[in-house]
C-alpha cells in the first residue's frame, strides 16, 4: 500500500515542528512511512491489546527500517517509573543510539510512557506517535507532554518532549469499543466549545456520521481538534496560562473520577458531565444564554455521553476539588464559558453561583 | 554569617542564564541564598556522607524558607532510577508543588541525580546546585546534564535540566579526602590542555597553593574551569560537536576505568593518564612539540596524578574503547591536541601512530 489519501496538520513550533497526518490505513503506508521517519532504527512500543491487531502490519510497512518492539501490558495502572524502565532496556539491549527513534504505537497511555522514555534516553531521541484512540489522536497528538503515574498522584514524573510526527490512522478506530470511541468524542466537543462556535455547529450537523465512524467525518474532527489545541498550546507551550481552557469540565470531571473510582467512569465520560457543569455555572453567572447550554447538553446526550453528575454529595465533590471544610470561601481557578466558543480561567466568580451548582448536580435530589 | 566574599560566573542561557557564585563558606551564608533562591518551598538532596557535615548548617542558612530533605547512600552504585524515584518520592510527600526547587548538596552523583529528579518532578521545577566537590565544582556546575545510571550503561536515562544558580563553596573541599581532591585537579588541567595555554601556564606557578587548598587559588581555579566550560557550552548546549573536546583523555581513560574495575581508578585519575595518552598521540602525529607532552606530563606528576596507563594490553583497551578487532582499521573519534591550549576532535589520524600509542601505553614493557 502507498500514499493513501489523507490529511495533514503541522505543528509549528520552530525547528521542532512536526506535521499530524490523518487518514485512514495509514500506518501500512509505506511510502509515508519512509517519507516522514528519517530515522532508520526504531523500537516500537505497544501494549497486549493492540500488539495482536497492528503490530505487525506496522513492522511491515517498515520493512526498510531496523525495528525490534517491546510489548506492554495494557492499562493506566501500568504507567509507572518501573514499566518505562523496561522501554529503557529494551533500547539498551537493542543498542539503540542517539539516532534512534521510539514508535509509540497505541492510546494515551504508551503515547505518554513511551514518549517520557524517548525524552529521557541518552537525554532525548525523536519519537513517533501512532495513536489508535480517538482520545490519543485529538489530546495526546499536541501539547509535547509525556509522563508516568507516581503511586500518589497522576502524571507527576515527565517530561514537554515533542514528537517528530504523528500519524494518527483512522481505520485503528474501527476496532475501538464503542463506549471508549464515545468518550473520545467528549474531547472533541470540548474543542467547539472552548474555542471554536462554527466547530461546534458542523458537530451538531454531523452526530450520525461520525456514530458510524465516516472516514470523512472522523477525519475532519480529528484534523480540526489537534488545529485548535495546537494554537491554544501554541501560545503557551509550557502551559502557563491559556493552555489551561483546554481543561473545560476536568476539574468538575476530577471529583467524578475519583469519587467512581477509577476506570468506573472513563475520563472522557467525566469530562462530559463536567463540562455540563461548566456549562450552568456560566450560565448562572449571566455569561453562557440558557439556549446556548441546552444546545451543549443536547449535543453531548446525542453522542451517548453522561450529562448529570453521580449524586456524590456537593461537601464530598468540594473535598475531592481540593477545596477544604475549613476554607468555606475558598476560590478553585475554573474553565468556564464567557460564550459558547469562549472558554476562560477564571478564579472571580460568585460563590454563590458555585455552591448552587454544585448542589444542583451533585446532591441527591430532595 | 551574611555576604562572604565571592567570586561570580554568570552562564549565560538567555532566559535560562544562571550564576554561579564562588568562595569560602557560601552555604552558611544567609543572605546570598537568600538573594539567590527565590523558590520559598526546598527539597534538600544529600548523602550519607556529606548530611552529617553540611546539611544542618546549610538548613540553617535557609530559616526563612521550608524545607524538607532526603538523605541517600553515598555511592556511584545507587545512581540509578530507583533511588531518583525516592527524591519523587519526597516531593510527593511533602507536597511540593510547581514553585518548588530541589537543591542539590554533594557531588556529581547527588547533582546528576537530584537534577534528574527535578528536571522530571511534574514535567520539570528548578533546582540550585551546591557542590561540594572539586570535581561537581569544576565539571557538574556548568552544562546542565542530568542523569542516572543503567545497569548496562552510565548515564544512560536523563535530561538537559539547567540549574536556576550554583553555590561552588570552596570551604567544603578541606573535608574531600585528598586522593578525590586530586583527582578533581586532572580536570582542571584538562580546561587548560583544551582551551586556554595561560590559564595551563598559571596551573604551572600555582602547583603548591592549589595542593594547599588555598581559597584565593581554589577560587580561581574553579572560575577559570567554568568559564572556559560555559564557552565550549555555550555554543553546543545540545551536544553536538564543539562540546566532545570536553572529553579530552575519556576515551583511553574509559579503557582504563572499566578495566581496572570501577572505583579502583578514579574518574580523575583515569582521565589524567588518558590526557597524557592524548598528547603522546597528538605528538606523534606533529601537532604537539615534545616540549608540551612534558609540560603536560610534568604538571599532572605534579599534583600527584597518574601519568601512566596500566598494563592492560593495547587489545583489550582496543576492546573496551569500541574498537572491535574485527574492524582492524575502524577509527575512533578522538580529542586530540592541535597544540596546547587547543584541542579537536579528530578521525582522520594515522592509524598507525594510534596504535604506536596503544602498544607503548597499555602493552607490557618487552
Amino acid at each position: 500500500m502507498s500514499h493513501q489519501p489523507h490529511q495533514r496538520v503541522d505543528i509549528p513550533l520552530g525547528e521542532r515542528s512536526y506535521p499530524i497526518l490523518i487518514g485512514p490505513h495509514l500506518l501500512g503506508d509505506d511510502a509515508l512511512l519512509a517519507e516522514h521517519i528519517a530515522a532508520r532504527n526504531l523500537l516500537i512500543v505497544t501494549n497486549e491489546t493492540i500488539a495482536p491487531l497492528y503490530l505487525r502490519p506496522l513492522e511491515a510497512a517498515l520493512q526498510d527500517h531496523r525495528t525490534a518492539s517491546v510489548v506492554l501490558p495494557d492499562g493506566e495502572q501500568y504507567k509507572t517509573l518501573d514499566t518505562m524502565s523496561r522501554i529503557i532496556d529494551a533500547l539498551v539491549s537493542e543498542r539503540m543510539n542517539r539516532d534512534a527513534a521510539v514508535v509509540a504505537l497505541g492510546g494515551g497511555v504508551i503515547g505518554d510512557m513511551a514518549g517520557f522514555a524517548a525524552a529521557c534516553y541518552q537525554r532525548g531521541i525523536d519519537y513517533i506517535q501512532v495513536p489508535t484512540t480517538l482520545l490519543a489522536q485529538v489530546d495526546s497528538s499536541v501539547g509535547g507532554k509525556t509522563a508516568v503515574n507516581h503511586p500518589r498522584a497522576k502524571n507527576m514524573i515527565g517530561a514537554f518532549h515533542q514528537p517528530r510526527c504523528v500519524i494518527a490512522d483512522t481505520a485503528t478506530l474501527h476496532t475501538l469499543p464503542e463506549r471508549e470511541y464515545r468518550a473520545g468524542i467528549a474531547e472533541i466537543v470540548k474543542y467547539g466549545l472552548i474555542y471554536d462556535p462554527v466547530f461546534f455547529s458542523w458537530l451538531e450537523a454531523n452526530v450520525e456520521p461520525l456514530l458510524e465512524r465516516v472516514d470523512a467525518a472522523v477525519i475532519h474532527a480529528v484534523r480540526r481538534s489537534c488545529e485548535i489545541k495546537a494554537e491554544v498550546v501554541g501560545v503557551d507551550e509550557r502551559e502557563q496560562g491559556l493552555r489551561a481552557i483546554l481543561n473545560l469540565g476536568h476539574t468538575f470531571g476530577h471529583a467524578i473520577e475519583t469519587a467512581s473510582g477509577y476506570g468506573n467512569w472513563l475520563h472522557g465520560e467525566a469530562v462530559a458531565a463536567g463540562m455540563v457543569m461548566a456549562a450552568d455555572l456560566s450560565e448562572r453567572l449571566g455569561w453562557l444564554p440558557g439556549v446556548d447550554k441546552e444546545r451543549t447538553v443536547t449535543l453531548l446526550r446525542r453522542f451517548g455521553l453522561p450529562v448529570e453528575a453521580p449524586r456524590i454529595g456537593a461537601e464530598r465533590a468540594r473535598e475531592l476539588m481540593g477545596l477544604d471544610k475549613k476554607v468555606l470561601d475558598g476560590k478553585l481557578r475554573l474553565v468556564l464559558l464567557r460564550s459558547l466558543g469562549k472558554a476562560d480561567v477564571v478564579s472571580d466568580y460568585s460563590g454563590e453561583a458555585f455552591a448552587a451548582t454544585m448542589r444542583t448536580h451533585f446532591d441527591a435530589a430532595a
